[in-house]
């Protein structure tokens, strides 16, 4: 009954929460929703701030004092994706709508459902937790957090704790908690070149050079056909993963295949993996991405036009002990080295990787409590194949480990940053309970 | 005296004809200025038809009963480019416009003027010429002659001739006369490759196949880093330039590798190449060009995609003896032979190229009449570096040698297919003149 409760306070201030419009890309009611967040963490008894950065939107920043002695830092962001495509919706992204006992709204899932039930758990503690809670609320997450970095390096004080709870995952369809521990890097580059003042006729292509076919060919330069990628250096700082790490993804619930296949029509994995391995290649293979390129026409019928200019854009995603500003270095040497020195290289966004030992003891009491509560054992993520741009500045700065537990009401159709966004209520009951006996076994 | 009349006969027939917005590429003015155009036609004594394809706009066709017993055949086009971007133009596109001694209009330059050009010329030979005249205008030219190969076949009774004198080309600025004796051929493709459903996001790009990647790899098999097509075969058929053929390269004005550079801001050509090289290239090489590649994301900042389809858009220009379909067959091969079998490959543009000899008797007597109206050794371009598609047909089935006379007042600054397209008053008297030399030289 008293769970049931706490759903319900869940869900009005999920409600209340996804009516504000924050989407940080567009810079939408970011201040107000900061404010209303602010009131939220204040009525449930933190003591709050705003935390500002030149040229970012306000952090809240709480503290809940806790009758015991270990503190656990929180982090969430109130912010959400665009919700473009308007048309796709069925109700407005604005309007959280409930039907067939889900909660429709943009930033239902990702990931404001976890900021009310954090709240609604504290206050089923009944405001009295048994560690002292500290929450980072941010507000540029899902534009990679730009001012993370250094918000962390002005306010370490106000940010230790003897672990960090990241936005949460939640539990697998076979009922296994899911825990990630750690994430890639990344290093986003814009290339550029231009060899003529303007495009020319494809008849002078005999002699005139062609921007397009020198960066086809500088993009050769950076990865093999076979997939490895073909800087020089690239691969030197990459640690192996550990016996312990790999025995974690031998033990992972093998739904990674089917995920990917069931989302993107995948056909044929890259080299032909499946389970083991390509889950092992999610958590410690880096990549370089090409994420657009774009020169010359692209329109209906025939233009031949030999293009004065081409863009190409990419990522690369990191692995310990990689490091952005490093591959920035040996991305241009290689470019240099092959004869591409007139390609321009633009930084675009760049984070460190990082992850929390399987053996930290935080992390192996929020993985412990889970397991005993599900019964089963947790299918646990070394390093996810994304980047949470938070991660880095927290371990660095603050020496905090952390990791994604499954406090959170989400499940893979969830469709985050898609139409449609929802969560089912259904999983609200085990996110909280989680929550709540996580907080109780941290403070034992 | 007669000749100013014929000069301002001339200026008069261009400003009718440019005030009509034909363009070809959105459908404007075409049947409109046919009528005009045979109107004209038949005003200066030609017997006239329109000739029509399916789904192309009427082509003008016209004859005039000459003294001799020799039949030339003009051609020429009604149609012109779209005149975007409007606010580069001085003054309005189709409202034709003398300042500085120059017409401005869409159209002036390619090629109204040459229309004009030739009805005044005929006029001044008191409508009884000294070889019997067809003409043959058509309205597709600027979007690649798509139905001519059709219209030809339909009426090669019609186009029996001594020879063709293509769109004209003019003097150089050293006051050589310029012959244009052939043209490349066109295979224009799009190549796409699609892998996924949708989008993915580019933390998978560990194990999510890419189709950037891959196409971009599919490229590098089709041409060498160095220049070399790389398709198998593809050099194959290309017979060498004959000793007569490179001689005329040699004896070209040096006007070239300076035209390039000014046009589009070259700073070193392909393999360092210059002067002569250069030249023979332009007429002699094939050449895979890139005319667009699109992929992915092209917008500001930083969107970590792994895109699901990619398109490239290539044109090879082609010299005898290839020919686009076997090029077009090659391609498939070349990329099959390489793992490449999922790229779509879609023919957009096909043309044959066409050369007529160097020792053709039509083509001599009108390089010579050049000549000794000049007092100067004309420019001799064996092959231009583009393609006019209307070349072929007439070669294949008609047999007509052809070329590309200096009867046109046009220069190399006239913006053809740019804003302010313009001729140079001062160039009408010059071609004028040349015409109805070249008329009687050909009918004694």
């Amino acid at each position: 009954m008293e769970s049931e409760a706490a759903e319900r306070e869940a869900v009005g201030l999920l409600e209340r929460l996804c009516r504000r419009p924050s989407v940080s890309a567009e810079g939408g009611a970011l201040a107000e929703t900061a404010d209303l967040v602010e009131g939220l963490l204040r009525a449930a008894g933190f003591e709050t701030r705003q935390l500002v950065v030149d040229g970012g939107p306000p952090a809240v920043w709480g503290e809940l004092r806790g009758t015991g002695g270990r503190t656990v830092l929180l982090y969430n962001h109130y912010d959400v994706q665009p919700p473009d495509p308007l048309e796709l919706w069925e109700t407005p992204p604005f309007e959280p709508t409930i039907r067939d006992g889900r909660l429709y709204a943009r930033g239902a899932a990702d990931n404001k459902a976890q900021i009310a039930l954090r709240l609604a758990a504290l206050h089923a503690l009944g405001g009295s937790p048994p560690v002292t809670i500290r929450w980072i609320i941010e507000g540029e997450e899902e534009v990679g957090s730009p001012h993370f970095d250094e918000l962390v390096r002005g306010n370490v004080e106000l940010l230790r704790a003897d672990g960090c709870l990241w936005e949460g995952s939640g539990f697998l369809p076979d009922g296994r908690p899911e825990f990630v521990l750690g994430v890639k890097g990344v290093l986003a580059v814009r290339l550029d070149l231009g060899l003529l003042s303007g495009d020319a006729h494809s008849g002078s292509a005999a002699v005139v050079p062609s921007a397009a076919w020198r960066l086809v060919e500088a993009l050769t330069c950076l990865k093999e056909p076979a997939g490895r990628i073909s800087v020089a250096g690239f691969y030197g700082p990459v640690r192996e993963p550990t016996p312990g790490e790999l025995a974690a993804i031998a033990e992972q619930s093998p739904t990674a295949d089917d995920q990917l296949r069931e989302a993107y029509g995948v056909r044929d994995f890259v080299d032909g993996v499946s389970g083991e391995e390509l889950r092992r290649r999610l958590s410690f293979e880096p990549t370089c991405n090409l994420a657009g390129f774009h020169t010359g026409y692209g329109g209906p019928g025939v233009k031949t036009v030999l293009p004065a200019r081409a863009s190409a854009w990419l990522d690369f995603r990191l692995v310990p002990d990689q490091h952005p500003g490093e591959v920035l270095d040996r991305v241009r040497a290689q470019l240099d080295a092959h004869g591409f020195g007139a390609v321009e290289v633009t930084t675009l966004a760049s984070a460190e990787p990082a992850m929390t030992p399987l053996d930290d003891p935080f992390a192996a009491r929020a993985i412990a409590v889970a397991e005993r509560l599900a019964g089963k054992r947790a299918s646990i993520v070394p390093s996810a194949a994304g980047t949470l741009p938070i991660v880095a500045p927290l371990q660095q700065h603050v020496g905090l480990p952390g990791l994604s537990a499954p406090d959170n009401a989400v499940y893979g159709g969830c469709s985050a940053h898609a139409p449609n966004e929802h969560i089912r209520l259904e999983d609200l009951g085990p996110a909280l309970r989680y929550f709540e006996v996580l907080l109780k076994e941290l403070g034992s």
